[in-house]
């Protein structure tokens, strides 16, 4: 039996500030990554988020992001690997607190935003976020975006021995090369739910996705990434997942998944 | 043979500003209380600063703090327990990271500055610490202020099922009722490291302390607090070490100390 | 003719959070008291919020708060006279660049939150807050709570050479002493709509307020705070301008109204 | 009579941090650049700095810079130009406020750290600065690095029709196309006072630079840069200052300076 995981962000909100519809998102997914106070989250939302997830029995992963809380994190910062390993190390930790709180353990790391965008193939800075993961706990999963990178990233999961997970974008259209194509080009956020359903079953089922100019491209994936920040994004992960389950594949934790 | 616990602050430089002579401090202490970020510290100070105290074998405790980095947690701020019991999870685990980054075990949490002295004989605010401490890891110790607040303390900490350290202020004046004179009041501070040697003796090797008005107090004492965060205050902490080892009193960590 | 202002508090929106139905709300009020970053706002949202103002005709005013972005200024913060001197002139001439790149005047300022209820009746707070618009600009007017403190606001508006206008709350009851009654009361908040605008209606023609125990209280308000929070209170608004304007009130600004 | 401006950094304490020795070498220069709160300063730090440049006759600009505090504004961040404009505007307009307090008028505006560097040659962070400054008061002079970027600095100026100030770094060494030898070059940072006091004067007395090569670059120079955040830097910023009054040069502040 075909198994896959499905994460998504969550947590987001701030203080007075709500963001993500994390009540209604939570249903249709198996992994939450969850924000750790940098650029969003604060320890309120994180306890509230974690308790929603084990209620749920959603597998938990913290999101940390670059200290850019007005930029949520999505302004590219010129950190050093040190500086991202120590603030990595401090916000999977803070979150791991609330997991004790509510008795869970965590599952599985993602980095945020420009945090994830920036190592996607740079060797150091996908080491500094493997080496903080290590030293937090061997045991939990680190998520990066599989494709062109995947060699890159397992030689450093098997130098800091943690497992990796390689995820894909069922909303988002690949060129030749396996890299996500740039979103400055118009159609690279596949708006349709039918078809990012169609472009997540061929990633469940066959490890496939049809590049741009059609090219068939062979990935390993473990897990999707969904969207929950608008009513649009929640109907669209409804959508992937009720035809991931049609066609009798199971959605699955990482925790599970993985050897 | 008699033994009692030194504590001081330490790690809370920040970025580009350097606060405390911590490295000429730690030389005098058993126990380092480290900022968590909030009032002070940030991931790459937290880093430093347990691997400075793991060299000179001075146990690692988390020091959490309100959310003041421009008032350094010194401004009382009205939270709730919920708020404070959150963001005090959220401190101590983020410390814990760089325990285990370094391959250390916490030993304790003291609560910094107005998070500490708004605690003071508050059930509620007492409460929130002890049960933050209890979630993350209920083997971490409790440094609370001896004296009047004893018995509550006391009660809190059995309940959470977690241990609690008093501590005393060598450098500080009492008042009969057990509660430390007001900074308000002349003299409340000790200047002379002489005469804080001599308050802490009578501390380690009686339990007791002489109020304002001569009168002799009884208190249970497993910690003493000193300053690093001049050249001043480093030489009172060396007298006051010198003295006690001059009596044949070990300097010992608490987690040795305490049952 | 009479006349009376409507002001209230907008540009609450932070990064990529966005809080507040300012749009809608906006085309109901005369005067918008805008965040200025510190408990929320920040300067993409204060330029298109000052922005926004001048479109609508609507006078801008600053809206400092405590530097409590995730309490959203809503906590009490122990802050001395002077800290609170140097934060509002920091937060009020903040706003004003937004005012001069758009080519307006600021109109007045309004602290917000904790500020504005714990410098209720408070005089060394009242007054740093007076002193801190009198050396941004002596023409701004000083938007204080109406009805117990008048004298007071009045004694510090005179010394400080700044004009002050009182505002009150169609949407909330208050003592026979012209205080608001504490939100822990229940019915302390109107959250009938008619009754809000009968309660305006005698604001605005009488100077007049029917306390909880039925007793009549004169009171001099120049301005009725509204909210645009949720789409019940800018509804509310809409309901309250209508009745006012439908018995002849002329909705003001400010600086029109004072003298 | 040759006069030239000499500007230093002040103001980057914040909170309980204590950063630069502001009294001790603000007797050295003319103009001040005084943080605003983002990668350093706060409203009681930028309060105090005002009243020390107004104490000394030291006129005053405003040093605005990244918001990251912890990196202290020397990390490049990936701001749009529009964030840039609002950002420069906030923390000139909240350094506005002080100088009103204590009744003196602002003088100039010079970028920092990463701010200033990734702003050099490049057109449209450049112009968000300019527009900035525009905004908030045309009469300001705007601070830029001399040399190679000269021409397009100029062209922007003129534009948003401000004046503009180039400055030049006497501690510093250069490279043969005018723009400053990178950091990581071995004797990039020029650490003998009376090579960098020859220098001074090189650029004071002949608006001229000798560059690494030995070859001879011509630049239009208003203001020489100094340090003050060590006692050697004091020490450098005593002799140049000693070395340009001896030559017979006046240490004049940029509006009196420039036409």
């Amino acid at each position: 039996m075909k198994r896959i995981d499905i994460n998504c962000d969550m947590g987001e909100s701030f203080g007075a500030y709500t963001l993500g519809m994390d009540v209604k998102v939570i249903k249709h997914i198996s992994s939450a990554n969850i924000a750790c106070g940098y650029h969003a989250g604060d320890p309120q939302v994180m306890d509230k988020t974690v308790k929603l997830a084990k209620e749920h029995g959603v597998a938990v992963g913290a999101h940390p992001g670059y200290p850019d809380l007005v930029g949520f994190g999505r302004r590219n910062m010129d950190c050093t690997p040190d500086e991202i390993r120590d603030f990595v190390i401090y916000q999977i930790s803070a979150l791991n607190g609330f997991c004790r709180l509510h008795g869970i353990k965590m599952q599985h790391v993602k980095p945020h935003g420009s945090l994830y965008n920036m190592s996607v193939g740079n060797e150091a800075q996908s080491r500094a976020i493997a080496e903080a993961i290590a030293a937090v706990d061997p045991s939990l999963i680190w998520v990066a975006l599989g494709g062109a990178q995947t060699p890159m990233v397992k030689k450093i999961a098997a130098e800091t021995k943690i497992r990796v997970a390689f995820e894909a974008f069922p909303d988002r259209t690949y060129d030749p090369d396996g890299k996500l194509t740039s979103r400055k080009r118009p159609g690279a956020v596949i708006e349709d739910p039918e078809k990012s359903a169609e472009q997540a079953l061929r990633m469940a089922i066959d490890g496939e996705i049809i590049a741009v100019d059609g090219s068939r491209l062979k990935m390993e994936i473990h897990t999707l990434c969904l969207h929950g920040d608008n009513p649009a994004a929640v109907e669209h992960a409804r959508t992937i997942r009720r035809a991931l389950e049609a066609e009798g594949i199971a959605i699955t934790p990482l925790a599970v998944l993985l050897p």
